[in-house]
């Protein structure tokens, strides 16, 4: 923490930021997560589950799918079982294994509703498990129709932001950048930016995160087609004024990014967060354009590999005042 | 009713609440529903089928689908029954009740769609049943689909409120606070929150619900990660100014809370409400802090169970004016 | 069209109503909808099938889902008669009619995919349509979740409205009232109201329809538990200043009502229109309660048959000026 | 570009666009969608196949899906091949292919869950393959479930433009006006428009793009079921104020139109765009009415075809200032 730097931040901190100062760690994660764990509550009631599973990346998801169709399939193969092959017509009776074998493709025939039949149940016990079998099976179904549709309809942003913050030299003085751009085939309009930072500051000795808001140059864009560079000028109402590289390099600052915009395809308010710290803000430095016109002049390129290439600044040094 | 009472309040109520002066009992009950019954309508009218659906718990929904499976397929059977037996291959004709055993397992079989074969239709009565039978069948799991789908699929804010609202020491005067917390993996951001309260005065002898708006510290905070302790301040301006311990026990006082965010994995506008009544108001109270830094001081922990804490807090004397 | 009437309207009409002064008869009926054909576009681009299937009513819907079914059935039917029967196993060959009726039920066995296995295809060709059409009945099921997934859970704001407006005497004044009330067990909040009015004017001798948004009392509540009586009242800035019973008859005058409100069970807004035209104004008169406190007090029940319940009231006759 | 029209424009240009002064090309497809392409980032995380797929014909959206199931069924018809043709009962072993076409066919009825059993797998190898296909069947039919829901229920404006814009007398002025009409039975409310424009500037020698918001009279109307006149007039205030027919034929304009309107259909949001540039502007003309009253004068008719039908008008010369 830069002594003497506690006088400089003179703006009004602001409380609305939804973290307290006792609040530790970073504030928000990179993937735009609270870095917050909660306690308390019983775990069950703690954990939306249909929030768990739209948050599973699709191998993680479609693995649980498999291992829970072998492991129903496993238990009504059990309880079959127990109940008696005699009461399946065409078992393989030669040996248990074969039986129990036979009973599993059974129950699976049973799940999917495919039933071709050359396995049926006869007796009433076994006619009945398979009756709740099937109608298990078709509510399974109905239940992973319903979260394909929700992962895969579930709106988001799809925006990437740029790895570093810069602070760059802009209008006789300098601006904090950061850069972001839509980097699928999804249509964003009316994109709005907040832009706030939390500042670890010394109030008598005791280390205190105040919250201020960052004014940006540009709040709302219309269309959200090509890259967005975000500026917040560091005038004297900004709480960076008068920083140096030191200053930044040795104070706990965070940069909190939250973006929303309209998406076109899903006709839905998308949102997207993400935040810099310290040692990703690059001081005298500046961002290099990512867009140029294409070969006959027809079109613009957007090339997502460049979000991040930047070239040293020079920053205007402040008179003292 | 404290006598004297009435004089105190000079703020104008609103007459938007919604409410009337001649409603009755808890306007909001603690679940966050209108405490409203209609009449008047016929019952298929003045019941949304899903609506009802989506409210009921996830017990009562499996039962209701397996209760409703079964009586289709008692249904089926008896039709296929009363068409006769002998238009349906292999059933186990020793006696009556095997019949309808195995009509019964044929009709579910046909539901489901699982259609073994080993029972198969062969008239043109059992036939055509059948194919409406299996049309239904599909139409039904349709359905449930979709319910199943609304049902996880519906946005819900999952806030917890504090049990009791307190009136605590704020800034050489006193204030109304209450707190809430995000209680599942979901995140919520934009949170805003709207209090008012219903007190009921004797106007020339007469009851009469007054509705006033309360304006809190905080309207609006941008990431609900954390808990939110919501402050209304008592001054000039509060309908409370000048309310002793006895008011606050003595007076029928509601305090509506209505909370609406922003919910980034439904990408939808979450809305929760809540009540106090003057029974769940504590007088000289404050809450005791539900969040701390975890051990490594690398993210902060949230203790749900704490939601309720309150230590005794002395209310500062208001000076007569 | 009363004769003097048009100096009397000396307020600004308004131009965003969206219904020029070429249209013609009600501008929305009383279901909502506006009253305009559209012309000139194909007929398959002219409706959306989606709004049209979702705009059905229960019993028409799945009526053409049954007739489709058939159709489909008889159909596929007469692909396999022309095939040849000898492509199916298990068909009863003792008469065409017979021949025909077990390739019907083999249609509807497929395309529902239960598939008992009795009746079962063996030459290419029969294979073949039969694996088209279990994949075509599993892409219709596909389609109908769909479709019942998105006609239930489709947001309405299930307002039921007072068939008649009235104007009734307010404040020393008289104001236009209608009321308006939800029907079922839907939770709406944050409920906000616009009423305009079309008033037809002879401008040099040329009938020609003006607009003008007409203010209420209230123009949002918190919670829509309870009815609304929307109270427009008649000053110097309404349009309707200074109107007899006879110029409410003898003018062409549509209110136009536009509700717009947040269900918190679909999450979602949800709008509902309606309006009235001169002969549902009845002038000099007021509704009379129609919800009450229960009889141990402790909730409010509301009376939908009542909705439209008024009595007589007198007008106070404005002074002239 | 015309010369000497540089010093025309003296309106503060707009900054918040989205596209930048080094794009090129149109900047807003006719369709509505940005003219930009996207490079450098992996082509699998560069697409969202959930958008693509709402965004095919449905002719390429069924033919996908029937082609991505002859494929699935040929793949698992080899496996059961190489697995053996023994292990299945049932099968045709007259020939390799008559083999090679029941294991399709097998593959094609265990896929879709049909499952006649006429052909069956008995084998360990054989069962396990039909096991999963089955499986993968029902997840293949979940996931075209959502698919086919995420497109018809897509929420759309469906909007038509006019093919072009026109330069009318307007007032003792002229103004830019172009105009869009609902052409399928939905029902869009509140619609709001923003016309912003894109001038090519000649800076310094250096072509520049220069952005503006363009003033129209009306940009809210309540009920959008007539068509829409959209009227921008060119007035000291507007960045086309002095241009004559050359100039607007001569300077790189485009015009970019963005609808917003509530569906209540869908009670969703629409946002539909359109952009008008230089060549598909009309200087001195004027549309001609495209609605008029039904026979009966009992609704009104709007005639789509109409929507280009324009006629010729002249344009007041602007006294020099």
């Amino acid at each position: 923490m830069a002594r003497g730097f506690r006088q400089k931040i003179q703006q009004k901190n602001t409380e609305n930021s939804g973290f307290g100062d006792n609040a530790s760690g970073r504030f928000i994660n990179k993937d735009g997560l609270p870095n917050v764990n909660r306690k308390g509550v019983n775990i069950f009631n703690r954990f939306s589950w249909y929030h768990t599973m739209l948050d599973l990346s699709t191998f993680q998801f479609l693995s649980y799918l498999v291992i829970a169709y072998i492991l129903v399939n496993l238990f009504f193969a059990f309880i079959y079982y127990v109940i008696g092959v005699e009461h399946l017509t065409g078992i393989d009776k030669s040996d248990p294994i074969n039986e129990f074998i036979d009973v599993f493709f059974f129950s699976s025939q049973t799940f999917t509703t495919v039933g071709y039949g050359r396995i049926a149940p006869v007796g009433f016990m076994a006619s009945l498990v398979a009756t709740f079998e099937a109608f298990l099976g078709l509510l399974t179904f109905a239940i992973a129709t319903g979260l394909f549709y929700g992962r895969f309809s579930r709106p988001r942003a799809y925006l990437q932001f740029s790895d570093i913050a810069v602070i760059a030299p802009f209008k006789e003085s300098s601006a904090l950048m950061f850069r972001l751009a839509p980097y699928k085939n999804n249509a964003l309009t009316d994109a709005e930016i907040v832009v706030s930072t939390a500042i670890e500051v010394i109030d008598e000795s005791v280390p205190k995160t105040n919250f201020y808001q960052l004014k940006t140059q540009l709040s709302k864009i219309n269309t959200l087609a090509l890259n967005w560079t975000v500026v917040h000028k560091i005038d004297e109402e900004s709480p960076f004024y008068g920083f140096s590289d030191d200053d930044f390099k040795n104070t706990n600052i965070e940069i909190i990014v939250h973006v929303r915009a309209f998406d076109e395809v899903f006709s839905n308010t998308v949102v997207q967060r993400s935040s810099y710290i310290s040692k990703e803000i690059i001081y005298g430095a500046k961002f290099t354009p990512m867009y140029y016109p294409d070969k006959e002049n027809l079109s613009t390129i957007l090339d997502l590999d460049k979000i991040n290439d930047y070239q040293k600044a020079e920053i205007p040094v402040l008179a003292e005042q």
